[in-house]
């Protein structure tokens, strides 16, 4: 889509502004744009891309896991939204309201769903009569709207795509099993497809998803120390199904109300990937989810067989299931293409020359490090295949280490205040579990609670805000 | 989801009650479900398989042809639409009005997209430069939104799933060569897939998409003889590049405007699908949309080693490729089964009990014509593929049969009313080319002009309305 004017140069400084170098990134790279449409964004057709093949990853892993897909309406009546108190109370603010259809006042106002648990629910009550109905285990691929005061690409728009998964089980027990079984897929999908480490664990009573009994959550970092949310999984318990009235004839004779779960992951997650792996040259593809894993750029292209060669090389990268491309546009520079393929992320460049067809050879570069490998012609597919294996680890293996170099540990306030702001990173601090110190806390340094970690540590006996006995071990940070 | 009670009997005659038929069918099977809100249904795990089914092939198809997919925003605001005349006046009837955000009044009310080309065109504006950024070639899979005053399941429904190509041309030749090529991809996926035999041509002025300089459509026969529409391509010529200001300097150092197509196809399918096969028993879907190919029946399961080999049976056949699926369900008889999984509309049923195991065979029964084939157990894969494949043949040829049976030439007005009435079909005539005519016709008999088909006949030199010169032969029929 670009027509290759000089944009590879301008994009700011990471370290510098960090906001100014995420939005270059992604406009240059002709991921998404913006539309006259406030808040909401166009993903073109490269950033689409990388969301088909995360939906690729994700729908197989739903479906392994017993669930199937379905779709249900965009809209949803006032009067159903209402009925979860909690859940109302948390959407409304943010919903967009439908009025009018064709020329005609609505006699219900209907809004554009900002997620799915009541109008499924609706529906769910009229599905399940027994305990042979049960699990129902539904997942939906679909777009919602939230109507957001100030947006940014992929973190926070008023239209997003996402998946919403939507569970009923006959006891708690499963319920809650199935709540932590999908977390667990989000993070092994973050680790094995995104590259990205996360930190699983709960959300408090605050910032937990409205209608709830618990959420659980992955937190990612980014490389300004940011926290991103990139998923979450809820216990719903009973909530909905009794105010929906979910009920089922259990083996032992006795009406009882379902248990409830539902998940979701959605294109925020591409602003994580770009945030976690992204450098001074711009973008960094995860080779599981770069619409193009190797590009094949021949030199001297006006040479004699060199063109044909090039070809040759990529019909033979996509035939062995390799998602190659090659760049044969004249008038640039092999160094102005070389650039130009690093700031759009894609993991592997192969070069090919003259001197390399007659040695028998091509030069490939790895995007995570730029390190430069010559590989004989011979194997190729075989040996591009297992560098992208070693990409994906090189730049988990990074992240993860930056991460970890930019957790602190602080067991006082100025210690606290430092690690989240000085020093741009989490702060890893015992918690009284009460809201207050969760509000004081973020009042005055700008951090929130990212999630009470499975993984707890006993820091001290005392909350880092209050001094008061300490009840959990949290990571806080400032979070888009 | 169905805890499976005694609705296997209670379908409407397809016969006597046609309307009644269809919507029996598809509440039965699972393949939707009304919702709470007016006019949406909900797509329910069996029919939506069929819908990512449908996708993947028709996916596959737009890539190898060169497009690629992107989202665009689902709200359009009210300027937009309204800058292409005809346009906003052929959807401004039907379309939903979002006039809030949160607690906020819109400035400017939007509309949920009835279709995107005026969004994708103030895009296309910004991106298009030069001639070296063209074509543009991109489809978007989405949700779109017709405020319906009367609706059914899957043919008309206030929200439907489709897909809308959008592409930029620098020629006129060319755009019109890409509206015909994703027509006959349609068509092609239609007889390949569908196993729907179709008569693709052009629409009427009256009939054709508001904005479009010409539309192109390809027509189904149900079987009450009634036509559906299955999908449409439309030249958009250059309307709303005009309006948009969609410019490029081309190779001669003009500024030019581009010259457009778009072209969809939705969930609509699905009801053709299910009018075009079905019968008394129910569904019968094409082995190549079929959610479940093959349905595994253990007969006499509770006799030792029954339901192990008709597992066994599964995993093999899912190996191979399959989609299978076994059905152990205690409590119900093989008749009961038989007939459930007939009016699924799965394609074959395969039943293997104590004397099948001992004999080293199967029993393979066709849902297109109910014969039984014994198969032996070896090989058995193989054999259910391309008895898959003979299925499929068998679908299509008995739907074009039909077709071909009751389309009528009509070289007089009573000849007319008797094909589209009395004899429920399509009539084949000739027409002056007035909208005069097209309007008597459809307000004396009900039909509809259908499409001037590409395959003329010339079958008399008068109009059947009203015997003026005739300029085309067209097919004409009542319709959903």
């Amino acid at each position: 889509m670009s027509s290759g004017s000089d944009f590879v140069q301008h994009i700011a400084s990471r370290e510098e502004d960090f906001s100014r170098w995420y939005t270059d990134v992604i406009l240059k790279t002709d991921l998404v744009d913006y539309s006259d449409v406030r808040g909401c964004m166009v993903i073109k057709p490269y950033g689409y891309g990388i969301w088909e093949l995360i939906q690729k990853e994700l729908d197989a892993r739903f479906k392994a896991t017993g669930h199937k897909n379905a779709y249900f309406p965009l809209f949803i009546p006032e009067s159903l939204l209402k009925k979860e108190a909690e859940h109302i109370e948390g959407f409304a603010p943010e919903v967009a309201w439908v009025t009018r259809g064709g020329s005609e006042e609505l006699t219900e106002r209907l809004v554009v769903r900002p997620t799915s648990e009541t109008i499924i629910c609706s529906m769910y009550a009229k599905w399940i009569h027994s305990y042979r109905d049960l699990p129902v285990l539904i997942n939906q691929w679909c777009n919602v709207v939230r109507w957001e005061k100030t947006t940014r690409p992929f973190l926070r728009t008023s239209e997003f795509l996402w998946q919403e998964g939507h569970t009923v089980h006959a006891t708690e027990e499963e319920a809650q099993e199935e709540t932590l079984k999908m977390l667990d897929v989000y993070v092994e999908f973050n680790k094995n497809v995104l590259a990205v480490p996360v930190i699983k664990g709960q959300k408090t009573e605050k910032e937990k998803f409205a209608g709830a009994r618990a959420t659980y959550t992955m937190e990612a970092m980014m490389q300004d120390g940011k926290a991103l949310q990139m998923g979450t999984s809820h216990d719903l318990g009973q909530n909905f199904a009794k105010v929906f009235d979910i009920q089922f004839l259990d083996k032992d004779g006795q009406l009882k109300y379902g248990w409830q779960t539902s998940w979701g992951v959605s294109t925020r997650m591409i602003g994580g990937i770009i945030m976690v792996h992204g450098d001074e040259r711009g973008l960094a593809l995860p080779p599981k989810v770069a619409p193009t894993q190797v590009v094949v750029l021949p030199i001297a292209q006006h040479k004699p067989g060199v063109l044909e060669k090039a070809r040759e090389l990529t019909e033979r990268l996509l035939k062995s299931g390799l998602r190659a491309e090659i760049d044969e546009r004249e008038g640039q520079s092999a160094g102005w293409k070389f650039n130009e393929w690093e700031m759009r992320g894609v993991p592997i460049r192969v070069e090919i020359g003259p001197r390399d067809i007659e040695k028998g050879e091509v030069v490939a570069v790895r995007r995570d490090d730029l390190q430069k490998t010559v590989l004989p012609m011979e194997g190729v597919e075989k040996a591009l295949t297992e560098m992208l294996e070693l990409v994906h680890q090189g730049m988990y293996d990074k992240a993860l280490a930056f991460r970890d170099s930019r957790i602190f540990t602080a067991t006082d306030f100025d210690e606290f205040n430092k690690a989240v702001n000085a020093r741009q990173g989490f702060a890893k601090a015992m918690w009284c579990g009460e809201r207050e110190c969760e509000d004081a806390i973020r009042e005055k340094t700008g951090a929130t609670a990212r999630c009470i970690p499975f993984e707890q540590e006993k820091i001290s006996d005392k909350c880092v805000c209050c001094g008061k006995k300490a009840k959990h071990m949290m990571y806080f940070g400032k979070s888009y």
